[in-house]
């Protein structure tokens, strides 16, 4: 049966993808893809790129990266809808989308509005998080320790509870909210305690101790800050 | 430059490794394992075995499962000084680890005393939270939504503390305290939006609604519970 595949495609390094998605991503028919600007091909797409079989026919679509969520709904909709046309015409369909397909992930709206219509299959992939805590070969969690994951944009108040309540967190997206985040951990004398690693597993990543970083500049938007209460960076 | 690899090799299915481990494990000379019961090769073995090349050495060690944290660090120590010669000696050597490497793995335990003697590179793994959410298709969070990573042999005021501050909650290690669990969520109306996934990916795959469990009832060992309250299962 034609099956449509959500492929998380892992963090950057394309020999980061697993077996399965790469065997999966060789025998598509029709691959969906974010659109990035100037109508290149995403992130995701050039992580791929190197499994795309010959007669594969990709089909880049634009995501609005906008606050108004009828304008975003809209495009998923006509996405989603152009998905299950192509399955039920008989074709293997794949959407590609960044880490893990299961987090933080614009699949999972398409999901939602698909439905139950045609065959869904969702493969998992390396989680940027995974991926910093792997290139710094320290764990993100041991014994009985806890692990949060919030995005920076979450709420002060949630954010503020995420660090006292826990060992480790992972704050995605640190990139939008710098500043808060670091009045909040500076005032709890952990600065020492937090790493922020930008493109992890890409050419282009680096990896700074929050307390050397000046909170007012521009980090790299795929950028991730990772506090370990228990270890000093 | 001889190293030493620590290798996630993902939840169960041989073919949810990454090409990244899969080529590393090619190019071991040696590869250090746990050893399960009656010396068999654990669930770690059994899933990168089809990578192994004809001139491996497999070195399985025991890891004991006590209490006693003594035991636990002679064996770990003796394991790590093992290592270390071995790389010294101009070995490429490996060890492999269930799920990912950065989580809650013994792994950890190694680095720490090998410190920085040898060359060490971690391969990310995908977890089996993430392997989870994958098998129903089902986000691990959206939006700005958070999710806490707790064992469920965490103490009680923890446990009820990441149950009430988060919209998701993965629960490691269910089967050893799952009637505390049950009482926690059925109190506050949750048993619908939990369910608990057992050995993901493996052929012995379970999914079962918590509503539908008996919380007396003895779980596999690699069983997770998800928690997703804006979800009813």
């Amino acid at each position: 049966m034609a099956t449509f595949y959500g492929i998380g495609v892992g963090p950057g390094d394309s020999e980061l993808m697993t077996i399965k998605a790469v065997n999966t991503i060789k025998a598509l028919d029709v691959l969906y893809a974010p659109k990035a600007h100037n109508d290149q091909p995403s992130v995701a797409e050039k992580i791929a790129a190197p499994y795309f079989s010959a007669q594969l026919t990709i089909k880049r679509r634009r995501f609005p990266m906008v606050k108004n969520l009828a304008e975003k709904q809209a495009s998923w909709q006509a996405i989603a809808e152009e998905i299950v046309t192509d399955v039920q015409a008989g074709n293997e369909v794949g959407f590609i989308t960044l880490g893990d397909a299961s987090v933080y992930s614009t699949y999972s709206y398409l999901l939602d509005i698909i439905g139950n219509r045609i065959s869904v299959e969702t493969l998992a992939g390396i989680s940027s998080y995974s991926q910093i805590a792997a290139t710094i070969s320290t764990p993100l969690m041991l014994d009985d320790e806890l692990l949060e994951i919030i995005p920076a944009t979450a709420d002060e108040t949630a954010i503020a509870t995420a660090i006292d309540d826990n060992d480790n967190v992972v704050m995605m997206k640190i990139s939008a909210n710098l500043p808060l985040v670091y009045a909040l951990l500076e005032k709890r004398n952990l600065l020492d305690h937090a790493l922020i690693i930008s493109n992890a597993s890409m050419r282009t990543q680096q990896t700074v101790k929050l307390s050397e970083v000046d909170s007012t500049e521009k980090l790299p938007y795929f950028s991730t800050l990772l506090l370990k209460k228990t270890y000093a960076f």
